[in-house]
């Protein structure tokens, strides 16, 4: 689509809106606010449980992948943030190096992400683990998280558990959840006042029969019980199937506990697509959801908008793109229902206007909208299109192979 | 099963559990003390939206239903109260005869089912609606089920609401968790000391697109906003597939919100089938954490049992019997568990002990148990087949068929 | 919008798509061709087994459904046929009077539904029943069902089965699908070489332990055990959570096995919302199967579009015409897929182009488009605000209620 | 338990069945006669994409495995049978030492496993892959596989693919299954007369849009088309939530499709679990559907039972041990079954009798039963125990450890 175009139409679209007693700027400036976080490790190679699939230009350094965020910012401009995983980013701890290299690649240390569960002491858990050894050395690293936070002004420690029983009978429900409020306590303590911890849930896998915060309820209960600055952190892909989100989403709003997001889609368990790839309607229901609050509280929400995505098939990069661009043109269509239109329709109990009006927004085209938006933020209309133009995979791809060779049948598995 | 077998069988049982280092006593008096409370409109016609099978001994009025429930009781000895539904049961208010008529029929009142979905003026919703008129209506219904409550000595009040919507944009989900809290603290104001509000969750049907208190997190949050006095009641039908309804009951129990149940079983949605004839592994391991908190603390957990199920195929009585005696027998196998052993596997992290340990108690056959318990109480060890001997069914398939007339075709749909 | 917009609007993109190689007569034609059948019941009132929120408008007699399908159909132009029920819609066979008030309403008559599942007799199923007496009459039935189409002049029988078990043990499952594959066989053999049987699969409810067409794989077998001339029937919200439906229809597709659809929507169970309300994107991409079989084989597949909904809220017809205009737009935005360039992506497998390729469909803004079609036949490119504008539900909701009364408080439940 | 306890008990059970009518000569054969494969991969490291906790007593080479195998043999009595796979146990093809190291260890080699899914190739998949060259390589690797099957007397070719797509457009889901039936078709045709192929379904993982072979009608459809030889092999973790598997079961056996089980159980997806661990109701229903068909038809179906599970948490020889138990015990559970009894209560029409004679024979206790035969068998009769005491887990963790030193945390993810 040639950039003319982009503009013609979204200003169309803008024209329509000031006629229809909307705020046009509003919408645009809304659009430029919104900050998207990628993460790390959704640089480098994932894969399933039956194997990985290497990819020439996957990032393996967190330079590299300091370096590929730094390309989805330059090209989405909404991305200026990194999520890091304490384990695997800085093992040695904060390296001005690091913050350096990320300034460089124009972007800044988000999230800090704690490992707990990987390690083979976590066989039985680690916040929930009956050793208080085990349960030691997770808060430990939990505490050392929030350290480096500090050394890299980080506002987010964002705390998922893999804890759990594979078995019914295997452990003491009740008393794993007392022993994941203390840690969680303790954690919260350390924290500085303007550092927010994230409790984030998901209803199985790798525990099978029980996953000690299984839900938003009892993530919200435990970030309760940890102190006033954790939140509940909501990931798409971790609900029961025919769970309506959205509803979570407000009621975590109207209980003041919504700490953020991971994005992801799926279409039966936790599959970590790219955003809105199996049911967009979704997001967008989401999106309204919390725009409808920010419209009536008269300010932004704090909310932390990050992407937790597993695209083993698609390349790094543009599956980072497809996510952010998808995200970004449905939050457009969110920001573009007429609100008090529905409220019309809605104090009238006229289900089918309020549900038309909800669904126009979804329906309008939002593609060149945000391509304009790109354009007046002084980027390319089309992220995915510009990025191939680019050259950059090829170029990181030849790059990292010569660095680090080509991957053998025999390195798989 | 003559009787004798009975006693040998579970004789021999109780004798092994002695030499297990185990209390006989003290299982055979929890069993005795077990109460199962059945509802009124549990003997009456039910159907589905595609219609209703009639049956020739279904009841009608509150005596039949009484009448029903206490030849219940008398075969199973443990379902000495009714839960009776407001609106059909007591349409002028207490009536003094009625309560006489449950004296009389071996059985007493239990808890207040208000109705504040039927009538028209609910299409939208109850407490949740945006009309306050419709808001005040059913307000009004649950202060005079208080009342109701106060008048007949009832403990409980249950509040299950069928508020949602239908389709996304037809309501303000926020407004609607407001409006929700507001009522429910005033009906709760309204409730004497003694008395018990019950908060049930459903996550979808009648409402399809959200529904007001969609799982236990919702009604948690709420009955906590709603009073000291409310807790939370969990149907076991009510909740997502692979849901781990243990897990919840488990968290209830240790947050002082778990007020009750509603039995029933399913397989795909509410089915409402009888208790434990889909999974009865799943309602013996609910079984096992309240006893194993129970153990804990050293008393009884408050907690009220109630049936509620629809059976359009089953016949009644037969069906509330079969739920009954699984319950019991359930409840027993959750009881022989050898928690003590449990323990002592899980300290080791040996799972498979740990799980054996569990799952000797299901396995272990109850019904003998069951059956000396029953004798014991001076009943027949089978109480089902008692029931099918005793006539009941077809003395009360021709009473009613001579009041009531047979239904035709006509009276269908 | 005003008309001139919409045509505006519309050119635009059929110019577009001309540039890119488009054949837009073929487009526009296309989605004049497409019909949709609404069905006679979907005008009428239902509800849940909760209860059932009587409309003033709601039509009772197959004269008033036909005029209210004939208003849907004049205001969307594409559906010209009605599915009809014929114990309620014939209960005493065909009737010259009937056909002709459909004429004069502008429709035909559609598909025969026969109802094996209200009368009481059918308590344990209709073919599948063990008693041949029950299967005798069930069979009757459908064999009526036949000659009123042949008498009617209907392509289609279209059967629905409640059959099933509520409980393990209850029958035996086998035994029933011999009785199935024979009953079907019998009523196939009386078909007329120009009717096609459907075989609607549902997996639960109203039997809720075991159904005895179940899913699309049992409705197969069956079908090709009936005889050549049956076909499968999908209705969308007859399907476990996350099951790809686009895969199922593709399969049957090339089964030569696919007949024809019930079209509605759900997020939990067989919700019967209209249609896309929940997932537009699945619908959108059912299409897309559908209509890339159609262009490579080059001619229209022979499917039958039905709507069959349960709108118990929204006003019938509005209801009706929403899921109309919905299934046309969202069958616009399959049509407008670039299968060439999508083909050409598949080919190496770059995943991200033919997502976005198959995306750009869906995401283009059909409205206009549809608008513009139903201008070129004539008709108001609004379909849901000419009807508002009309003043036919008014004046049916006056003439109704004085013809039937107001429903009571009483007449419910 | 001591062994008289088991003998009295059982015999106890015995004499009551011989006064019921039944046979216990007969069910005591069966018992004896019932087979179960347990896999190789079985007794070997797994763990979930998050990770994979070690065990020293893991097997590595085939030759561990089928010492691990013949252990579990050896102590249960019914599973003289190893599933191999191909890629991981017969790298260079037929091996004489591995054929007599079976022999050995008290084992014989049983279903050959080919492996299409974990080379780089695969990534697009491997039947249904676009590229000849790719899906000529999966077809070669699965004509070695028939080769190997028939130097080794291998009875079952059994075929599971990963096969499928991640995202809407990806591929063309007709095109696949085309390319799947010619493959099939290609490797039955190399298959010799003796020779069974099983096909596996899978709703979902590691492809997470769609799987070509999704559910038991695809699988079905597809070994219809591959040729007479091909069976539809059944692994009961790979279905939708609340999908009635033993109905499944019933259908494949009436259709003659049905081929084999794969054993497991699950709480939410494919999560692997030992066998009846989470609903050994369910188990014990499709063992019901098997053994009153062979019943009916006087004979004992051909049906491959396999074990399939991922034990990353226990000890890998105890869980398999578990998971034969307890089916072993299921198995009698079904066996007891009065179903003489069960047909005439379902003549009747009731429900309660019919449900209460299939519950009857799971509400059983037949872990004395198992006992008893294992005795006869010149086993001891608690095969966990006699494990636990053999002290084999402690010494092959300190051969396999001397042999392959201890895993470190490097030698983790």
């Amino acid at each position: 689509m040639a950039v003319s175009k982009v503009s013609d139409c979204a200003q169309r679209m803008l024209d329509r809106l000031e006629q229809l007693g909307r705020d046009p700027k509003a919408i645009l400036s809304r659009l430029k606010s919104l900050e998207i976080e990628t993460p790390s490790w959704g640089y480098a190679d994932t894969g399933t449980r039956f194997g990985k699939f290497h990819q020439a230009a996957a990032a393996r350094s967190i330079q590299e992948k300091l370096d590929d965020a730094g390309q989805v910012h330059k090209l989405t401009g909404i991305c200026p943030s990194v999520a890091v995983h304490v384990l695997w980013d800085f093992p040695h701890g904060a390296d001005a190096k690091v913050t350096e290299h990320a300034r460089k690649a124009g972007v800044r240390i988000g999230a800090m992400n704690p490992n707990v569960f990987q390690s083979q002491c976590y066989k039985y858990g680690s916040f929930g683990n009956r050793d208080p050894e085990v349960r030691r050395k997770a808060v430990k690293h939990c505490l050392d998280s929030v350290k480096l936070g500090k050394d890299l002004g980080s506002e987010y420690l964002s705390l998922w558990f893999a804890d759990g029983t594979n078995y019914p009978g295997q452990d003491d429900i009740r008393a794993r959840k007392k022993r994941f409020a203390d840690a969680l306590k303790e954690v919260h303590k350390a924290m500085p006042s303007n550092m927010i911890m994230l409790v984030e849930y998901k209803p199985f896998e790798p525990a099978f029969y029980h996953t000690d915060i299984a839900d938003w309820g009892m993530a919200c209960l435990l970030a309760r019980a940890a102190g006033p600055q954790a939140r509940v952190l909501v990931d798409t892909g971790h609900h029961y199937l025919a769970q309506n989100i959205e509803q979570i989403v407000a009621w975590l709003i109207d209980e003041n506990m919504l700490g953020g997001f991971h994005f992801n889609d799926r279409r039966y368990a936790d599959d970590d697509l790219t955003m809105g790839s199996i049911d967009p309607y979704q997001v967008f229901r989401i999106f309204h959801e919390i725009i409808a609050a920010e419209e009536e509280r008269g300010q932004t929400l704090k909310i932390a908008y990050m992407v937790d995505q597993s695209h083993n098939l698609k390349p790094k990069i543009e599956a980072m793109i497809q996510t952010v661009t998808t995200a970004h043109e449905l939050f457009a269509k969110a920001l573009l229902v007429d609100r008090k239109k529905l409220r019309s329709a809605q104090a009238k109990d006229d289900l089918v206007e309020a549900e038309e009006t909800l669904r126009a927004g979804f329906f309008t085209d939002t593609r060149p909208l945000i391509g304009y938006v790109r354009e007046q933020m002084g980027i390319e209309a089309d992220a995915l299109a510009a990025h191939r133009a680019s050259g950059y995979e090829a170029r990181v791809a030849k790059e990292r192979t010569e660095k680090y060779g080509v991957p053998t049948e025999a390195s798989f598995a």
